[in-house]
């Protein structure tokens, strides 16, 4: 049903009824290092490049997420998946081998609320009764499209995310399902509704500072949710972001505070949690599609399936940059796409 | 309403209420070139490079697409739009004037057939009344990312396309306005069902042949349809893929044939209509979203308006291209995207 002017509530909330992270090796080492499904010991997987890496990222993290959910590929109707890549070659050769209709999408860092939302859609429309959504991102490819080759060591601003390697991925299926016995384990949360953000430009123009650029659509998109919704901060128990890292938070609770909203103790970032920033040199934070969809996997979806959270507005966040535009004098606009989630 | 392994049967087919093509300078002195909406007399549309040249012509499209349809930007609920370049940047600066909720999405020259699949799930479930599907590519900026700068004048084999320079765009509303008085023109044609393609890889490793690249992915998403919907080429008035050019026509047809299919009568492709290819150079064909894009809205809408076809398979088609995989030694899957268009 839609509600407001950017939300639907769906009449029958479908269920997450499977999640696997795959984690690199850095994110291993973090805080949330135990809570992953696989810690890759070695960044490239035992592929040729690192782009061969990221898509068996994407591949383990779509297999297992299946295989949790007790499926077989056969089993899920439609993909929803996308990386930071050109072209998306990390999702076109990595689900390749699955054989399932594919939706391919690009939304930056924000792709796994995307997919989720798109695959929400899907599943309580009754176009597809299970379907995969999935991302990732790999600190070596995107280092290498988006800024500098590793080998020539450049500085990074402290301002400046750390691009995480890993892939997440949740099987999301009908609640008609809930019944059926005997098959994986209950499902982990309910997706209740959805808010799909806009292309919102502040006209920043410092590509180490993506924490910055993401901000201004967070807010929209976590602010334009309470509108339609009619609901604020009180009623949840996390408003998590994906990437904003510790620059992006101060500036999303500043801009939310000028409209009334207190997200200082209900806010959190994935970006933030991933890594521990002193000891692990990462700067402002954690940052990539795979960084919100990791997080995702093996620690809000957990804690919502336990029930120490009933409900999180969760909002993956990306910057629209690209090197060609950047390069070209524009500025790096931002998107957000926000999923509620809630415990069963 | 699901139907067979990867196709959907809308229950309440969504209506296209307004399309609008807007092409380059070469596509307007094509044999389609007095039917499009708007011909650039100059690619670069007075911006300062290529990359803002084709967000100006996606931004066009969109804006004369929701006027046509007799509607404002702020009756969109949900934009459903891409482009060839890497991280959508045609997408993201040619649509954020409009302050739509925006799903970015990348399926290379199939993006249009993505759009227009998603777009008709969500108006079809209720979840955006109306969306647009909007999606460009430009000559110059896909030649600068995929192969040459232009100033080099690289010798063009045989089996190339040209990609066209141009934008298409659709408004898909719900048949429930279809009694509304007075708004715009009757709606073009309804969207009966859509057909999802996977990712194909056949291997080939030619980047100046994306026809053969591509044949094999519309091959199994056309007959996938025809399995999914028990149905067969005797069904459709026209069976038109997005850009094989001469070379793919000729591969898709041999594929289909041994399969029992002879589409040798009902075959029509947006790339060898596009151009004259004697008279301009553009040797096997056009290619890129937004070949399909405004094919489909000068040409074969209105003939589904006028009644001359009744039921068309649209298939715009993809070829999953990256310089990076391909330098990397990787072959060029494929991807195909199918929808159903039927005269009202």
């Amino acid at each position: 049903m839609q509600k407001g002017k950017a939300s639907v509530v769906f009449d029958h909330p479908p269920l997450i009824c499977g999640a696997a992270s795959i984690a690199g090796k850095k994110e291993g080492e973090g805080p949330l290092g135990r809570l992953f499904d696989v810690v890759e010991q070695e960044d490239m997987l035992g592929q040729k490049n690192w782009e061969a890496a990221e898509s068996c990222l994407q591949e383990k993290a779509a297999k297992l997420a299946i295989e949790k959910a007790g499926l077989k590929p056969g089993d899920i109707r439609y993909l929803f998946a996308g990386d930071l890549l050109g072209q998306l070659i990390a999702t076109s050769f990595g689900l390749m081998e699955l054989e399932i209709p594919l939706f391919g999408l690009y939304g930056a860092c924000s792709t796994m609320g995307e997919a989720m939302s798109l695959a929400a859609m899907c599943v309580d429309g009754g176009y597809g009764d299970r379907c995969l959504a999935v991302v990732s991102s790999h600190f070596a490819t995107a280092e290498k499209q988006f800024r500098f080759p590793l080998g020539y060591g450049n500085q990074r601003a402290s301002s400046t995310t750390w691009t995480a390697t890993g892939a997440g991925a949740v099987a999301i299926e009908s609640e008609r399902f809930l019944e059926e016995a005997g098959r994986g384990a209950p499902p982990l949360a309910r997706i209740s509704s959805i808010t799909t953000g806009k292309v919102v430009d502040f006209g920043l123009k410092d590509s180490s500072n993506m924490g910055a650029a993401m901000a201004p659509a967070a807010f929209h998109t976590i602010w334009q949710h309470f509108q339609d919704l009619e609901r604020d901060e009180k009623d949840y128990d996390k408003i998590i972001t994906g990437d904003l890292g510790t620059v992006g938070q101060t500036i999303l609770i500043d801009l939310l505070a000028k409209e009334g909203y207190d997200l200082s103790q209900v806010h959190m970032d994935c970006g933030i949690e991933l890594y521990d920033s002193e000891s692990q040199d990462t700067h402002a934070g954690g940052s990539g599609c795979g960084c919100s969809a990791i997080t995702l996997c093996a620690y809000i979806l957990p804690k919502l399936k336990d029930g120490t959270w009933k409900r999180v507005l969760f909002v993956p966040t990306g910057a629209l940059h690209s090197t060609v535009s950047y390069n070209e004098g524009q500025s790096v606009p931002g998107i957000a796409h926000g999923v509620v989630l809630e415990h069963l």
